[in-house]
């Protein structure tokens, strides 16, 4: 049975049996109706973020299982949101996709945003869906921050020390190896269900002076929290953390991490159970917002070479 | 120039300065960060709501003006919110768009958006954007409801009337003569550019049983209030209020009307500027939850042939 042969109605209904258990006593309204209500906690603002995935820019059909595009699509958000110093709440789906694709290709997708749901305390609470000639899907969420304490990318100080949650470069080596066939390592298993930082992007809300998370590469997206800040850095080569069996090309400049980059003063080594590696410092900045990279006795200018859409 | 010339960051840079205008003092963080940040008001519930707009199934290229995708994309959000007897607040956008697309079009689209946001007094926070081979729109959209006053489709009592805002079957005819060429109708530009009734529906919370927006036709939306109510239908087919020029199959199963459906024992002939019409009343079901029409002397089951996703 494929998409058109079932229809929107039983998708619908099917999406609302799976995933009513999630959905608190927060919730009045959820999948069904014009639109979801919810409650929303006294003393907190609102985090608000989307992230969309495009066949053939974010995932391949025939080499992407679909629980993992789900599971991701979900997951990226609860990134965002983290790295906002935010607690993770409710999400929605919408999902374009042809009318002739596998119905299971769909459900199978549903279990992944299902197990996400259970891993990051979220509930999925309505959406769209709509036929087109590739499959897009876009999530968009809401998560709750106590008011005044959200962390922007804007806050880093000279003399706040450079730090990153976990280690590097495992995402972008999973994709080298997914498209090699070699499905094995576990590489390919962090590509396809990646571990977003949000537990402890909540915990260092109040201590960090800024934050953003691993998307596009260490070297894109820091500049990104430099540019904001209106300060340099200065990282060391070997301090970063890198993955087991990831190049130098992976660690600097491969995305999809979604790990957090977090400045501030000083942190513990570990927070939520995640370690965390000081790998540099916040610097004045000269004439332009730069960001160095101490390799033994020679430093350079990194350039951001991860991830830039519509470049490639 | 197009989108590949341009890049994501003077993409970005651009929404930003054009949206700053519209972030009030409840937005501490809107565009440009990983998630916006916005406070909440006391004592109001969140109504949360996305819609899609693929190519080639919600608009084609070279016949829809980029700025009308963008306000429709816009627009459709605040019907559902105020289908919920919401009122909107604000909003993000995922576009996904082919790098050689010209940068023309985009910065034409988001006109579009921008026109909106000073219609609908609602906000751009953010988003996302990628590249894809297809343009593909996502709008999620954040509503306030004063919190137990949501209205859901499932209110509806036997005896309640079926009010409806404004008129019937222009979207459908404008797409028609969009087709053939005869862009000088204003059912064209209706279908452009659609007028949600967000007031209307905000005005009659307290008042309304149930309600739905009209977004994929007459004959389609009125079952699903009745399947969510456990009712059935009588509605007058000389009652209906059709727009100029409009056949059966525009005022029966046209889609993208954005008129509300409303059920309330009794409602004014006119809230907020808008006509209301009595259509005719909510009825007990017997097996089924079925809607019927009575056109002069003759009574019909009306079977749903509006917009079905899939089956296109």
């Amino acid at each position: 049975m494929n998409l058109r042969g079932a229809g929107e109605g039983t998708l619908i209904r099917k999406i609302r049996e799976k995933f009513a258990r999630f959905e608190g006593g927060s919730v009045p309204i959820g999948i069904g109706d014009d639109a979801a209500v919810f409650d929303f906690p006294p003393g907190h603002s609102a985090v608000f973020c989307s992230d969309l995935v495009a066949e053939n820019t974010h995932f391949i059909r025939n080499l992407h299982p679909p629980d993992s595009i789900g599971y991701k699509a979900v997951a990226v958000n609860v990134s965002d949101v983290g790295a906002m110093g935010g607690v993770p709440m409710h999400f929605l789906i919408s999902l374009a996709a042809p009318g002739n694709l596998d119905f299971a290709w769909v459900e199978n997708f549903y279990d992944g945003v299902e197990r996400a749901c259970g891993d990051f305390n979220v509930s999925l609470l309505g959406g769209d869906s709509s036929s087109a000639d590739l499959i897009f899907v876009d999530v968009s969420m809401v998560g709750r921050v106590s008011s005044g304490r959200a962390i922007r990318r804007s806050g880093a100080r000279p003399g706040d020390g450079i730090y990153v949650t976990g280690v590097l470069g495992s995402s972008a080596l999973g994709l080298e190896l997914l498209k090699a066939g070699q499905l094995s390592n576990p590489a390919v298993k962090r590509h396809f269900y990646p571990e977003p930082r949000h537990r402890v992007g909540a915990a260092v809300a109040g201590h960090a002076s800024a934050m953003i998370d691993v998307s596009d590469g260490l070297s894109t997206d820091l500049p990104h929290l430099l540019e904001e800040s209106k300060v340099s850095a200065r990282i060391y080569k070997d301090r970063l953390p890198a993955a087991p069996g990831v190049q130098d090309h992976h660690l600097l400049h491969g995305g999809e991490e979604y790990e957090l980059l977090i400045t501030a003063p000083d942190l513990p080594k570990t927070v939520e159970g995640v370690p965390l590696t000081r790998i540099g410092e916040i610097i004045e900045s000269g004439l332009e917002n730069q960001l160095f990279l101490i390799d033994g006795a020679s430093e350079s200018v990194l350039s951001p070479s991860g991830w830039q859409h519509f470049r490639a």
